[in-house]
């Protein structure tokens, strides 16, 4: 595959001057775009090691306006890193709108690395091609524009600079020390590198093969790459008009159509105050242990709140929180992002706040805004909230390949339920700040939501993250339900992580 | 001095009803005033082994609107921490404006429990509260609220808690695990208390007492005192009108007296080229090989570029960039801030970048905009620029105290250089981008902003972070002094690191 490659294509020095003026202006024209439309661009380079991507790299920066640049490796893994979901990493490094990335080596580094060193197995590396290739999907679906560089060198190159460096180190420092030592397997590593490349060679983000044995032809062809994959890219964009309305789909006809999940929770559960009383202090105490326990074995909990209005998330959050120890829990609630939120993809900000192995994240209101608030409230447009469910799920089954517990709860209440409650906090002066006119125009919208609602819930109940619909008429059942469902998932996970080991 | 908060003070329950709902409303409206003014409230909580602090914090997220309040603690350091300076973990704490911070222990946990292990001797314990006073200073300077709860116990009723939950672990959950071992040193642990909260019981920054013996004194007490000292807060600051002019002062009459440091430059320095090429290679080759040496050796550095518009700080940065490896820098652009920097203490933004030892940092533009452009332009009231002097020398000396190697260098140009280079920026296609009407405003105030270089370079070149004022009329010449001032300070401070192990 890569002797497309290996063309010995050079580049004289007086043809690169003349070339290179016309291309900065270019170059420069393009960034200006893409910052002006506010186009994520995230550059992955990597390649045979010894090409010089560090070289290319600087270059960029020379030609680029560099104070919208950053340049990202991933080298050791921080214990921070490590101690949460594997992609917490990229995430980080991830381009806000208008920005450009420039990712060392990307998510292929490491898989390439892992197998030639026999850390992956063939399944390992085939479900990391999917994963690649899912968040490259879910990346450019999001408007980001993917640019992927494989730097080749054919193996005598390679060895060349390798032995000119050992003879002469000061006149080839550029090359990182690593190099020698990756040199050894060359045959090994283009082995796998053909199946990485070939595999993530997708037509939304194909990789550009670029020819470094001469580095003025390198530098160029790379940057007229880039140049033209911004302007292709900001030319077609041109075209779309994305529809910002609601795309609720209406409910069907009869009444029995109508019936929805939602509609099937028994609303009637009670719990009296004095069995209430008794769970709630044996719960707390399960849980607070739990806490402690999971602290000390490294375990992470994430949970989500979802519900109506007033279905009392806030309540149940609380009984979870008081039986934790404080420091061990941190509560986000999700309103409106930040403006370095809202220049990345959705997810960035759930991923922002992942707890480290040993503590819990308690998200109040979630990623699942997508496909509630936004999609009735036409926030999102139908394809957007149309393919989150693919992407939630994804997600979350990175959370669980990493271990966390991940609880989701829909706290269900009536529309009589939630009227009275609307009109109690009305009426009770620390609780007023609770109503708002939202929440009665969401109100009007009920079975629009609840249309919604249930498609979240077919679509996104999975094996290892299903949801657990909570009848919240009666407040005491709820919190109750809450605190013995996250003490037997824990307990659970602990127990099955303490037997792997 | 603890003998205030062990007095038995009590509370009913039925006295606790019955003033709860009314501390609630309040403390809910002190929350949304504080939010609605943009009010930092950094929320400080620390005490005795078993005072309940973390049922403190429950209560307050009970009373509280969840929302905007995040709860922090400083437990083990990650690795990310550690190879940072130390006070970095607290920065990434800071609360924004509008929101409430709770910390766990806040700085004064760690200190207490580094002298009484004997980590810290008498000197660091100094030194140390001169840093908490200073920062904090520093803090409510720039309009934060701070607020130091001191959770208090008397030994008798600290070692009947430790008895209970030895007894019946069961009702005595919510007590962390470590508290029976601090039980073990109370006394010593007072002795060192009454000192650290004496010395940093200052008139802005008081502590408050609060005597934990009764869970429901306490809570109602720490509710109280919150509600109470944001209420103040707010109410006296609706006397200040900060004027937003700008205050550089004029510079005196005669042309003698005008002369400042910038006068003093030699601008007839020049590097030929045949010179400025060979240089170049050797120190491109000293400072690649010191990037790997001190990656190797976790040695950080930070460099920091500020001159005249167009007199080069791009092109010296890339000199030095192109010498390092790509995957051991980055380079950070100071323009305007996000709405999350906006929202945070202006050194935030510096802190948050700061690299992980054996990395570099480069800044293009810095911390000292609050001193140059911010003074010059009235972005920064008078009092703000003037005490900024003070700030930048403590954030930098405790850059020096961690190990970094700071760089700052001053590129000079005289004012017919910069005409000049205006003049053939404005010819270049690819350069045009790099002129702007401010540019040309900028220049016209260039006796302010010599005044406020001066006073900057004479305030904050200190011992341990020199100004390097380069003279750079000439291109070369400018870049080779960048280039060999870095490469020497790295070199020296690599090995005084050596030699110290």
């Amino acid at each position: 595959m890569f002797e497309a490659a290996e063309l010995g294509r050079t580049l004289s020095k007086a043809d690169f001057k003349q070339a290179e003026p016309e291309l900065r202006a270019r170059l420069l024209e393009a960034q200006r775009r893409a910052r002006a439309a506010g186009l994520p661009v995230l550059l992955v380079i990597t390649g045979v090691a010894g090409a010089g991507k560090g070289e290319l790299v600087n270059r960029l920066h020379e030609w680029l306006d560099s104070r919208n640049v950053r340049t990202h490796v991933f080298w050791d893994e921080t214990d921070e890193e490590k101690q949460r979901p594997r992609w917490w990493r990229y995430w980080r490094a991830m381009p806000a709108a208008g920005e450009i990335g420039i990712l060392f080596g990307g998510w292929y580094a490491r898989l390439i690395d892992d197998a030639r060193q026999g850390r992956a197995g063939d399944d390992d590396i085939e479900s990391e091609l999917d994963r690649i290739r899912e968040v490259e999907h879910m990346l450019i679906n999001d408007g980001a524009l993917l640019v992927k560089f494989w730097l080749h060198l054919p193996e005598s190159e390679q060895a060349r600079r390798v032995e000119a460096r050992r003879k002469d180190p000061k006149s080839h420092w550029r090359m990182a020390p690593e190099t020698a030592r990756e040199a050894n397997h060359y045959s090994e590593f283009i082995d796998l590198a053909t199946r990485v490349v070939r595999e993530t060679d997708t037509g939304e983000a194909p990789w550009f093969l670029i020819e470094a044995t001469d580095h003025r032809f390198r530098d160029l062809t790379a940057g007229r790459t880039l140049r033209r994959a911004i302007d292709t890219r900001l030319e077609s964009a041109r075209d779309e008009s994305p529809v910002k309305v609601s795309h609720a789909p209406a409910l069907p006809a009869t009444e029995t159509a109508r019936r929805t999940i939602v509609d099937h929770v028994d609303s009637d559960l009670v719990l009296p105050k004095r069995e209430y009383k008794q769970e709630k202090r044996a719960l707390a105490a399960t849980i607070n242990r739990l806490g402690w326990k999971g602290f000390k074995g490294r375990h992470p909990v994430v949970a989500v709140f979802e519900g109506w209005d007033a279905a009392g998330k806030g309540g149940a959050i609380r009984r979870l929180t008081e039986s934790l120890d404080a420091r061990l829990y941190n509560v986000i609630p999700i309103a409106e992002p930040t403006d370095e939120e809202a220049a990345h993809h959705y997810l960035w900000r759930f991923w922002r706040h992942l707890p480290r192995d040993g503590y819990w994240t308690i998200f109040d209101r979630s990623w699942y805004g997508r496909v509630l608030v936004e999609r009735v409230e036409g926030f999102a447009s139908q394809p957007e909230w149309a393919r989150a469910y693919h992407e939630i799920n994804t997600f979350e089954e990175q959370l669980a390949a990493h271990g966390v517990t991940l609880l989701k709860f829909w706290l269900n209440i009536t529309p009589q339920e939630q009227l009275q409650r609307f009109e109690a906090r009305q009426e009770t002066p620390y609780k007023q700040h609770k109503i708002t006119p939202d929440d009665w125009r969401n109100r009007d919208k009920w079975d629009d939501y609840k249309a919604a609602v249930n498609e979240m819930v077919i679509r996104t109940s999975t094996e290892f993250a299903p949801w657990h619909i909570v009848p919240a008429n009666d407040k005491r059942y709820a919190r109750i339900e809450v605190m013995r469902i996250a003490a037997e998932a824990v307990k659970r996970d602990l127990k099955a992580k303490g037997k792997k080991r």
